[in-house]
């Protein structure tokens, strides 16, 4: 059966992205710290079209989910790092070129309508503008059955764990304190939830978190 | 030579301690379920005058803090959960009873100036009014030869971040979502900061974090 497993990589403090995200810096200050990891791992490099990279734990962990992911939802902010109508978005055909490193379908959440947008390599982007359940109904529908994996960014992962909809939960722990930026969990408002930690998998550069999200009944 | 280690435990989402604490419920809502593994642990329960208990991985984390341990620092939050004149704080001797945990030296952070309490089977707590360095300062010099355990609570781990002070950082991560409360790090307005992945252990129960803080240029 299709699980909803986040997948998504934070500084010790907590951040997915560090202050003043721009269009030169999509990630903020220091945010690509967060990610160093993944760029040296061969799996990711693959995965971006780009040779070399190490076959380690971290690389391990990349290929797995690629492999288990039939399809991904994403926010807006997280496609393009813009907000309102597309034809004043300067990404508004995302950041990753026309062969973006997904090569599954895409469901990203906007209030903003538009066609689907079919990029090279498998890869499709098809704007939900009826909220985080139906974006996620749509992303299983087309995972078959792999799973469908949460990408970010904090607000649709908020959303998904406010709403019970999360299965799994894959932290990727950079051993960074940014200081300051965009706090994956905040303050959630949920009532307090024990969770089940199935795996942890621990490189030099990174510690990958795993775990299971219980039935909560809401 | 000594070094100045934080070692406190967070839920997943970043909290010491949940929403509303009290004295009922001095860690919050929720926030016993951030000490679990050490209530279960072998270790900690005798240090805690309790018989019982695994002996365990989670077990030996425990055991060798206390064994490099020679002083504590905390705040006043932490050791009474009150605030203001002594008189008034309905647990000016701590939270712990006539036989508190430390068996060492403990430097409280206060501005309410006092005599040092003596304990019975070691522990000292001693009022500290002129700031974190100096309570760091006083712990340094009372340890010998062992290192000062900065136990918490969250604003003055962050002092200590900000000041430039900490050596390592022993994080113990519970499989827990709070949903809210007191955030450990949160928007500390350091610059980014990579730290030294110095080790994890895992068990699950908990996952053990620890990090060397390299020398900052302040």
């Amino acid at each position: 059966m299709t699980r909803l497993i986040c997948d998504i990589s934070i500084s010790l403090d907590g951040f997915v992205a560090g202050l003043n995200p721009s269009l030169e810096q999509p990630l903020g200050e220091g945010g690509d710290l967060l990610h160093e990891w993944a760029f040296a791992a061969q799996s990711w490099r693959e995965s971006h079209g780009l040779e070399g990279g190490e076959k380690n734990a971290d690389s391990e962990v990349i290929e797995e989910s690629i492999s288990a992911t039939g399809a991904v939802v994403m926010g807006r902010r997280m496609f393009s790092g813009g907000e309102g109508a597309w034809e004043n978005d300067p990404r508004a055909r995302g950041w990753w070129g026309d062969d973006p490193p997904f090569h599954v379908p895409v469901f990203v959440l906007t209030h903003h309508p538009r066609e689907t947008l079919i990029m090279q390599g498998g890869t499709t982007f098809t704007h939900v503008t009826d909220g985080i359940r139906a974006a996620i109904d749509q992303a299983r529908a087309a995972a078959g059955d792999k799973d469908v994996l949460l990408a970010g960014g904090a607000s649709v992962v908020q959303q998904c764990l406010k709403a019970g909809l999360l299965d799994e939960l894959q932290i990727h722990v950079a051993p960074v304190l940014l200081g300051g930026g965009t706090s994956l969990f905040d303050q959630l408002g949920i009532e307090p939830l024990r969770l089940d930690a199935t795996r942890v998998v621990a490189s030099p550069s990174v510690t990958h978190l795993r775990f299971r999200v219980p039935a909560q009944t809401t």
